[in-house]
């Protein structure tokens, strides 16, 4: 188990660095062109998403030949040994077209029950989080450190992240505003950098809705390898997408499942 | 003139370094101590906050001893030159407390009538915005480079900035919501950061109330030496604080503002 953890996590490394090395040149460039992905929104998908994805396909091509593939560029790709990666080659792509430094690629592998390692990857920044086998890790522009989430707090004392006012139904919304008036902080549109603030300890609690796959498979293994909980807004599995609660620990997540339980 | 400002730059990277120096220590700290400022309210006053505002007022005592100085923590500071340093050590306290990277070091100088010179750096990622006397500079991690708001563009697409809906009145927020409305895609929660994001060229407007003198002068000398411009929401000074409009361009300025003057 110990030898297959750090194969992968040497795979992973050398995916997240193939996308950062795809992404980077596109990230702030005057002339990005952006296609518009729905006919009644705004879902920008930029070259830089399906150069990363191609990028980061053509590591796995090369090292794990045999594992299965879900993209969100270029969808399910079948493999024979059980196991998956799961790609987000930049989540968060209306804060990357705006330039903000807080969108990330997102890599995850694991069997169909789950994913056993995650990735969320900040390439501006330089900051890489990675998290597997009950260790988290990050590295970053001063220096490497493991990283643990927050002990158990009152709920009056936590900080909540989400990307509302902008996901979700109007019913999601009033889910999350119910826990949003028992905490001390809200903080919003921050895409996936919340849940890695979640797995490094500085933020309690993320409330999420309509999730894919692959947009939340790489925050569960981060944050639960760094001594968190990341389950749907019934308390069950949330890997294949849905309404996600990310918790730094069993008992502030108890405490904001019970909120989203009563709002029903 | 020149000469001026060639010392004025001089000093300002001189604070700038001064304040990253005293910060970074205490960024992500997990002993990190925050104060309650408001009795009925969250407003976290760090050591950062006080230690950087500190290390910045002894470099002007050092190099700058005959100008005044307003500054968030340590109030006013009589000088006898006719400029004032504007400092805000933390701006996006509630950020930095929950880890993230778009708090900024606001530093600003100049007469009654306004700031000649803006400074909004970022010292996490090591990325600092400068802009004076119609030139504006980026130096981040991945280099340096002149940097200039947008061209005009139609306000249906346009990218708006924020940090509503925690900040102003419901009045206020009416007024946002109204130019929301009309535009292609709205972020969240940004801090002093979606100011940088407008000065360099990644996003058109920026709508924000409620704001003090060192919260908006040092956007204000950043965005106008891009080629933008930033108002009240009458379309006057605010370099003294309110309700700010920042925009890239004098076209999509008009544009936000009929919109708000038509809410009032």
């Amino acid at each position: 188990m110990d030898k297959q953890i750090d194969e992968l996590t040497a795979v992973a490394h050398a995916l997240a660095d193939a996308a950062r090395a795809a992404i980077l040149p596109h990230f702030r460039a005057t002339d990005l062109h952006t296609d518009n992905k729905l006919a009644g929104g705004y879902d920008p998908v930029t070259v830089a998403d399906r150069a990363a994805e191609e990028a980061m396909r053509a590591v796995l091509a090369d090292l794990r030949p045999d594992d299965a593939i879900l993209g969100e560029e270029f969808g399910t790709t079948a493999g024979t040994s059980g196991l998956t990666w799961v790609l987000d080659p930049i989540d968060g792509t209306r804060g990357f077209v705006a330039g903000t430094p807080t969108w990330g690629v997102l890599i995850a592998v694991g069997p169909d029950t789950g994913p056993i390692l995650g990735v969320i990857d900040q390439p501006y920044i330089g900051e890489r989080f990675i998290g597997a086998a009950g260790r988290s890790r990050l590295v970053g522009p001063h220096g490497a450190s493991d990283i643990r989430t927050r002990a158990p707090r009152d709920l009056s004392e936590a900080t909540l992240f989400t990307t509302f006012p902008e996901v979700g139904t109007e019913n999601d919304r009033a889910g999350f505003e119910a826990v949003a008036r028992n905490v001390q902080l809200v903080r919003y549109g921050m895409d996936c950098y919340a849940y890695a603030l979640v797995a490094a300890g500085h933020v309690d609690l993320v409330i999420e809705a309509g999730l894919n796959a692959y947009d939340i498979q790489a925050p569960i293994a981060l944050i639960e390898a760094a001594g968190g909980i990341v389950t749907n807004w019934e308390g069950g599995l949330v890997h294949e997408g849905g309404r996600a609660l990310a918790a730094a620990n069993r008992d502030i997540h108890r405490a904001a499942l019970d909120i989203l339980q009563a709002q029903r």
